[in-house]
């Protein structure tokens, strides 16, 4: 009770917009137990005002700077701006070199520009829980924008990026036909393209490349009847930015306007149950490292069991 | 009945090692269903000889073609070698450069030799689940060692490198430090480190940084007696492949003198358990489209349940 009590002044707190509140909020939500999941269901159903914006790229793709350069835009047009990064190289995490963590800095004097940056896994479960768990604090707390940088490479990143409204993707010039392999199953979930680096020679092969993989998509029948476009921009000179944002804008637009966005909004409901299915399943599993399982464990090491069939058993034998 | 004798009569075959039987056998099990589950379950207690050896790095490191090189060189000595490749940029799944391709074409003439790429997620599950299940046809088939290259980013890859007994991390110099990050996960869980490329003269410095964080790790404590070993090679002059074909036997050896293989059998045992689990959850969750899991994802999407919650209710609804 009076975990629960605490746990509700601190969530009055940063609900009304008190950064230290909010902060601290974050901090608790990350370190996980029954506190947490009591404040985090009440900043669930406070949630859901916010226009949540996934930004993915490879490192070196520079989303992160993208990503500053949008949270200025959007402030300048008076909006609250929440960023939560993943990417364990984004200067946003503290992580990249001088240059850009002085511009991040810079970011983070602003009363209005909350950065949060997920360098561990939460107790609770992965990262993409506590990523999501983060967005929702940020949204109830009243920011109106929350930006996701995320680095464009694995699962747990493609489960992020799946529970945005919006998700850019940023590519950029001469990184190499590999690494853009990589993020190929990345790309097939982009709202908006954005290329960067377009102050150089070769980006005009970058924006004709993913125009021509736009138009097969489109020949092989899209599933939504927004164009995805591809927005060239240079951090070097502030090129597309502007025009950056008004997309990202316009997209949630369109999601509201064609009812899009209720289906959207199922969703990432489906997503992130799932995403938590799977955490509780993980933490049970490692808090049974002594119990019941292991055993079972052990049978599927002499190979008496076959793997499957002892996952099914552990499955049947979780009950509420 | 008739689906389970035909697959015992597939199953039969494909142990006693014939090739055609191999192939379609990898076949039946990347399409799942319960055949495909019959086929595997006999398929595990048959498999265990084998050694499993994971061989990740980022796309760019060389590792495709260190895999080659040491495919050939456990050839040269009388080993049968499996080969299941999940990289897509991988030249043993057809997708990289032309004299990669042509070199790989040279060793799958080898009937000695059997190789897989894993192209598609399989039907029963999740990327790391058909891998493995691929790994458990090619050691009951009686391939000696099976090498399981993968791309070292993602929990997908994590989840495969885990399952082996030996893992080999392939460093190569000049990646850039971003690249390098986006892997660090995957450092720590090294049993032998590869540095590919070292006729190039920026190779001592990849070298040196590797040792230098090896004796980071092994001042904070190492969990293992084993040393992990640092080698150079070169695909240019073939430097080093003996070597690291020699480390990779070592590592198993020492295993099995120290009994660490044994708790190595129990994590891979727990880890394949843990896959399945999430992976059973998931097309479970997938084919409830319909059903009743709709009610509580709407009531998710409308903020009136948190998604904790609602996958609580989930998975106590699970019984076999």
């Amino acid at each position: 009770v009076a975990a629960r009590l605490a746990a509700t002044a601190l969530v009055t707190a940063a609900l009304s917009g008190k950064i230290a509140a909010i902060a601290r909020l974050l901090s608790r939500v990350e370190e996980g137990g029954p506190a947490a999941l009591t404040a985090l269901e009440m900043v669930y159903a406070h949630a859901g005002s916010a226009h949540v914006v996934g930004l993915t790229g490879v490192p070196g793709s520079g989303k992160s700077t993208l990503a500053a350069q949008l949270a200025r835009q959007f402030r300048a047009a008076g909006r609250r701006v929440g960023i939560v990064a993943v990417d364990p190289t984004s200067p946003f995490s503290g992580g990249s070199i001088l240059g850009d963590r002085i511009r991040m800095n810079e970011l983070s004097e602003d009363p209005g520009v909350f950065i949060r940056s997920m360098a561990t896994r939460g107790a609770l479960g992965g990262l993409s829980r506590a990523t999501l768990d983060a967005v929702d604090v940020l949204d109830a707390a009243g920011y109106d924008l929350v930006l996701i940088e995320t680095v464009g490479v694995g699962q747990d990143e493609v489960d992020v990026v799946r529970a945005a409204h919006t998700t850019v993707v940023v590519s950029a010039p001469g990184l190499g036909d590999d690494i853009q392999a990589v993020k190929a199953g990345i790309l097939e979930i982009a709202d908006v393209h954005a290329v960067s680096k377009c102050d150089r020679s070769d980006a005009g092969r970058t924006i004709a490349d993913l125009k021509g993989m736009l138009a097969m998509a489109t020949a092989a029948g899209a599933t939504s009847s927004w164009k995805v476009p591809v927005v060239p921009t240079s951090a070097a000179n502030g090129e597309g930015v502007a025009e950056l944002c008004e997309t990202v804008a316009n997209h949630l637009a369109f999601l509201q306007a064609s009812g899009e966005i209720e289906v959207r909004q199922q969703q990432i409901a489906r997503q992130r149950v799932l995403a938590a299915a799977e955490n509780i399943l993980r933490d049970r599993f490692q808090d049974d490292a002594k119990g019941a399982m292991e055993e079972l464990v052990a049978d599927v090491a002499a190979r008496k069991v076959h793997p499957y069939a002892a996952a099914r058993d552990f499955i049947g034998h979780q009950e509420m």
